[in-house]
C-alpha cells in the first residue's frame, strides 16, 4: 500500500469542486463543495448519535437506504439544525444538486456545517450549483476540501493505492474537524471515495467497523456534534473482483480503509481548535477493549491533563486521575504511565505511584508536537488508542466569539 | 431560617484554627487547618466515585465507621495520592493531631488536597500540630477556610441558624473547590458542623441524599478529583430532641442542611478555576428526576457553552447539542431555551427551533455574573438545577502550569 495525491479524486471515476457561492460573508472562503462519481457507486455512512441531529443527516439516510449514491454536496458557514425548515432546505439541496449533475435526487449526499439555529438561506446555493457542476474536476479535490472547513486551520485530504485481484485500487478521503469533536458511532464530516468494487453491506460493515477504532476515539472538546457524518461511496472502476463477503480481499480493503481513516483522525485531532499539539493516548494490558478504548478516550478527553499538555508539565497525577474516574474496572495500583515523542520516552508512574524522573528530560518530550501518553494496566491483554489535543488559550477565544 | 457569621464555628462546641506549617514553600498562604467539637459528635462523610482515591480518604472511611469523630485535620498543598507511603503518612497525621488535641486517633477526619504523586512530608505537619491545636478558638474559621484553599480565589464559608424542638439549632460549613471539580457521589472538601442533635445513622441519611442534589449536581472542568470529600459533624450541644427517625425535625435539618449546600455549590461554581461566571442550568418538564438531572449537567459541563457565555455569545445551538447527547431521552423537538440573569430573560429556542430575539437584549442579559440557563422539555413533571462556570483564559493559564 502506497500514499498517492488527489484525495477524494485518485479513485477513478470521481471528480470534486469547491466554490464560494455566498452562504458565508468573506468571499475569499469557500463554502459550497461537490463530489461526483462518474457511475453508480454502492455508499455507506455512520452518523452522530446526538439526538438532536441536522436535517442534512435525515435527508442522506433515507437517500442511502437501497445502499447507493452518486454525490455529495455540501456547506459550510450553516448546520442547517434546529431549524423549523431545515428538512425542506436540505431536500432542495439534494434537488439541485441532482439537476446540475443529471443524476437523481435519491443519489444525492447532503450535509451542513457550521452554526446551529440559523435559517439556512437557499437562494446562494440555487446560484451556485450550476458553477459548482461546472467546475467539477479530477484536480478539484482541494477546494472542495476547503469549502467544508469551518474553524479548521489545516486541509485534510489522503488517499493511498492497493491490489485487488490484480487491480490497482485508490480509496482517498477529506475530512473537516476542529471543535464540538467527541464522535460517537460516527464523526466530523469526513467523505471517503474509492474505486474498489465492493458491495454495499460489505462496505456498510466495513465503515461500521473501522470507524470503531478510529473516528469514534478522537476528542476535541467534548462536545459530540449534532451533524456528524462519515460517507464512503466505492464506484468500483477499479474493476477487482467484487466484494461480497469477508476473507482476504476485504482484509485488504480494511487495511487501506483505515489507513486512510487513522491518517483523518490524526489530522483531526492535530487540527482541533486552538491545538498547539496532537495527544495520542495507548493503552496496554487492558482487561477487554471496551476497558481500554474507555480508558484511552478519558485520559485525552480530560481538560486537566489537555492543559497540562499545553503548558508542557508533566503532571502525571492528573492522567491517573482520569483513568481512575472513566469508569473503566481498572486496578489502579498496576497503573503504569509513560511520556513519549520524538525527543524519547520517560516513565512518570509504576504500579499506581510515582518514579522519581528527570523533570528537564520530560520538559524535552513534552516539548514536541506529537506527545503520547502510554497507559500500561495490569488486567489483561487489550489494547486501544485515542486521539485528542491539547486545551489552549486560543480554543477559548475561538468558541468565547463564534456565533458573531 | 437566617444566615449568622462563624461558619464552621457557628455551631456551639466547634473550634477552629489555620496556620501556615511549611508544606507550601509561600509563606503568606496558610497551609494546615483543624476543626474540632469539644464533646463527641455524630459523624458522616461521602466520598469521591474515582478508582484512584487519596490516601487520606481510606484513612477516613475506617474512622468513621464507628459513626463518630472529634476534629477534621487538613492540609493543602499536596493531595497524598498516589504516593507509596500515602497511608502511612495519613494516619500519622491522625495520630499527630489526636495527641495535640486530647482525642482518639479513630476520631480525626484526615484531608489533604493538592499535587497528586508527590510524596508529602510529615514533618512540618509535625511541627505544626502543636501551634495548630494552640490557636484554636471561635474566630477560627476564616483561618481554616484559607488554609484548605487551593487554586480558589474566594474563601467559601456559611452558616444558618433554625430552631428544633424550641432549641436553637446552627449548621456551617467551610468548603474549598476549584479545580478538578465534578464530583460524583461526593465533591470537594467541604467540612460541616452543626450543634444539632442528630443520630449517626440520620445524619448519614440526610447526608447522602443532600449531595445527590447539590455537590453532584456541580462541575467546572468535568475531571472527578481523587480527593473529593463532604464530611459533617454533629456534637448535640444545642440541646433539641435527638433526631432518630424521619419526621418534622429531620426535614427542618434537611432544609438547614440544603441551605448551607446550595451557598457552598454555588461559591465553588462561581469561584471555578478562571472563572468569571456562575452558570446555573435549570431543566424543569423532564421525565423524571434522572433525566432532568443528567441534561442539566451536561449543559454545564459542556465546553463549548462554557466558552461561549464566556464570550457573552447567545449561541443556544450549543445548549441545544448538550441536551441531545447528554444520554438522557428527550424529544428533542419540544425543546425550549432561554438565558437569565438579573438583567433579564431572553427566549432563544422553542420546539427545537430559534425564534427571533433581540441580540442587544441577550447581550445585556449574558453580560451579568450569574447567568441562568433555563431548559423547558416536554417530557413529563421533573425538575432538576446544576450549577458550573464558564471556560475563559485563565482556565487554561491555571492548569497549564499549575505542578511547576
Amino acid at each position: 500500500m502506497k500514499t498517492v495525491p488527489g484525495g477524494v479524486c485518485a479513485a477513478k471515476g470521481f471528480l470534486a469542486a469547491g466554490i464560494h457561492c455566498g452562504i458565508r460573508k468573506n468571499r475569499s472562503k469557500k463554502d459550497l463543495a461537490l463530489i461526483v462519481s462518474e457511475t453508480a457507486a454502492s455508499a455507506a455512512a455512520v452518523y452522530t448519535t446526538n439526538l438532536v441531529k441536522g436535517a442534512p443527516l435525515i435527508v442522506t439516510k433515507e437517500h442511502l437506504k437501497n445502499g447507493t449514491a452518486r454525490a455529495v454536496v455540501c456547506n459550510s458557514g450553516n448546520a442547517n439544525t434546529c431549524n423549523a425548515d431545515g428538512r425542506e432546505i436540505a431536500e432542495a439541496m439534494s434537488e439541485l444538486t441532482a439537476a446540475a449533475v443529471g443524476i437523481d435526487p435519491g443519489d444525492v449526499v447532503v450535509a451542513s456545517t457550521g452554526v446551529i439555529g440559523q435559517p439556512l438561506d437557499i437562494a446562494p446555493i440555487a446560484a451556485g450549483i450550476g458553477p459548482l457542476a461546472a467546475a467539477l474536476s479530477k484536480d478539484g479535490c482541494p477546494d472542495a476540501c476547503e469549502a467544508i472547513m469551518t474553524t479548521d486551520v489545516q486541509p485534510k485530504e489522503i488517499a493511498v493505492e492497493f491490489t485487488l485481484g490484480g487491480k490497482t485500487c485508490r480509496l482517498g478521503g477529506i475530512a473537516k474537524g476542529s471543535g464540538m469533536i467527541h464522535p460517537n458511532m460516527a464523526t466530523m464530516l469526513v467523505f471517503l471515495t474509492t474505486d474498489t468494487a465492493v458491495s454495499p453491506a460489505m462496505l456498510r460493515r466495513a465503515l461500521s467497523t473501522d470507524v470503531q477504532s478510529t473516528f469514534n476515539m478522537i476528542s476535541v472538546d467534548g462536545d459530540t456534534s449534532t451533524n456528524d457524518m462519515v460517507v464512503i461511496l466505492a464506484n468500483g472502476l477499479a474493476g477487482n473482483p467484487e466484494i461480497t463477503e469477508e476473507g482476504e480481499d476485504f482484509a485488504a480493503f480494511m487495511a487501506a480503509l483505515n489507513t486512510v481513516t487513522v491518517w483523518l483522525c490524526r489530522a483531526i485531532a492535530a487540527d482541533g481548535e486552538g491545538a498547539t499539539k496532537l495527544l495520542e493516548c495507548s493503552v496496554a494490558g487492558a482487561a477487554d477493549l471496551a476497558s481500554a478504548r474507555t480508558v484511552a478516550k478519558s485520559v485525552v478527553c480530560s481538560s486537566l491533563t489537555k492543559a497540562a499538555m499545553f503548558g508542557e508539565d508533566a503532571n502525571w497525577g492528573r492522567v491517573l486521575c482520569a483513568i481512575g474516574y472513566s469508569g473503566a474496572d481498572v486496578d489502579v495500583n498496576k497503573v503504569g504511565v509513560s511520556f513519549r515523542s520524538a525527543a524519547g520516552e520517560v516513565e512518570v508512574c509504576r504500579n499506581g505511584a510515582g518514579v522519581p524522573f528527570s523533570e528537564e528530560e520530560a520538559a524535552k518530550v513534552l516539548h514536541e508536537k506529537e506527545i503520547c501518553i502510554l497507559v500500561r494496566l495490569g488486567d489483561g491483554d487489550a489494547a486501544a488508542t485515542a486521539w485528542g489535543c491539547d486545551l489552549t488559550y486560543e480554543y477559548v477565544k475561538i468558541n468565547g466569539d463564534y456565533r458573531t
